[in-house]
């Protein structure tokens, strides 16, 4: 259970802001579900405006990065963050922008090495090579 | 400083386990430079050989993932993990891979939109939505 | 479920240490309710008697923060460290301290942000600018 | 030295964009000072202008929380997070807002006893106690 | 519900690559039983061949740290990661190799104890003394 | 530079509070040497006193596990929190204790499997097998 309401459709329905960014991440999505994290943050409409402004700009709009990479990087973080929702939703998006089971595979993998060099790094607390700090 | 010995060139030619990674290194990277990671790693041969072994594996080898993505893959988790180390490396690493500074850009834009969200989400305790558990 | 047994009340009575203390936070609350994190402690009474005086001296104590604005501060360290329990138990220790639903948005926003600029800087690797560093 | 090239305030001149937000950060501070984050963004403009934007609107808006609770909330994220660059300017930021000693030990206080209690519940895996799941 | 499926032995008995891993993984631990872990990477042979191998090698070998310490040492690094499923496994994993619940309240306490002033050595930014520098 | 100034001997001496702590860190560990972390409290005598009784209470007095075996997991859980300063402190305490090279690297290689196999769970968000949540 969440620490704060979880709005319905009616609710939001009954509220312009939300309604608005509800109805923008239909639009944008093609779709009719509305997922928890905005139905939580519906609560704070200046952060529910502020947050899908930003994913929409972020993980929407064409870019430098394909649209998989970007959800792939999305999980790496979240991963490393240890948030169970996002790995859940952003695993989900993957899929539904095309990830293989390959891909999937490797993601992990990658993630599970870069996981234990950092680890081993840190604690060998190594400095720089000065190869890497080239001025750019 | 590194709370172990780097090992020079010399006194790894004077090693044949170390040489032998040494030596791999060199002729998969096509390169003279060994990074400091290898030459700490240098004091515990299992696990120089192991770790080497492994990234070969997973960043060297053709897989379901282009190179590229996979370095940038490794930025997203060494960014959260606060390697700085890990950051400086497969900074460069990317880069001489192609990244351009626009990748650079995006990439660094997801890693702190997910961040944002994964804190946000954490702060909510948001419950999985079902759509996001389908049975694979 | 977790990883060690949680005590009843009946348990807790039984034992002189666990009871004190057990006591002492029923009545510096001013409530009957014993929460799950003592119940589990009472396994280990030195931690459970070290954990619960420092608490004390540090939330509840006056000092020179005022009590809700250390919970919101438990909040925040908690968010960012993805402890799902002490987010659920602190969220509704800041609400029984008068949190209002306008400062639970704005520490959720600033968690958010700082979180996001965090992550930012540790890809960037940014230099520390001198005029923070002022000698105290 | 960081990942990418620091802008100084010349460079910053001759392009519009981040010109238009130093002259903003610079206005909205009122101090010529423009420290080391905004000069690395400088390299990524739209990143730049959001988060600009972004902090501003969290940070500089009156809002439920007055300007220094923000800035310790910020401290203690930072914090969690290993920020070295982010703990060293919102601590200096913090004490310009009138942070006091005292106000910086209570704060260094329950940033560390809300750390080990963290630790010692993420080692417990505490169920959630159902009085704490209110819904709302 | 996992992010991937989780194996069934009737799956894993028909698959050459799975089934030789969970072949080994009773073996060596002279049980049936094998968990969910091994059960989600069957989805992934390469990376279930290759942790396995990792974990039987650093885990199981004999070693300079007998195997009671190196549990305990995976559950520090564990709860720090907030790993539930990794917190459950690995304390189970102790009690059989015979943790005694002295033992693991001061490993827990030790984790407590050096999470607290992990944090509060964040927050102050301490340069490392020369003593603890020696080079060697 | 800290964000704090960090008291010289000359300055311990003349406050009785940080007198009394630090000749107790002088006495117990028969060594003149306080190092940079007491130092840096000495600004905020609650807390090094607190601490300093913490510490005191569970890595130097007798316990279930013995000083190098503490000295490991603190290192482990250092490393898991990129906490520069204690790795550096713990790894040369351990050494101090009699920590060995071969130690060291068992240690190195732990902390980097769990962190690994963590990452991997995390991804996966996998169920805890019932039989780890034996009822004690």
């Amino acid at each position: 259970m969440s620490t704060v309401k979880l709005w319905t459709d009616a609710e939001a329905e009954a509220d312009p802001r939300v309604k608005a960014v509800f109805d923008d991440i239909r639009a944008t999505r093609k779709s009719d579900f509305v997922n928890n994290v905005w139905r939580a943050l519906a609560n704070q409409p200046d952060t529910l405006e502020r947050i899908w402004a930003g994913l929409k700009e972020i993980m929407v709009k064409p870019g430098a990065l394909d649209p998989l990479t970007r959800e792939m990087i999305y999980i790496a973080v979240s991963t490393a963050n240890s948030c169970s929702y996002c790995i859940h939703s952003h695993t989900a998006a993957a899929r539904a922008k095309g990830m293989t089971e390959g891909q999937h595979a490797d993601l992990l993998a990658v993630i599970a090495m870069a996981s234990q060099t950092n680890a081993l790094v840190s604690a060998l607390q190594l400095p720089v090579d000065p190869q890497f700090l080239v001025e750019r």
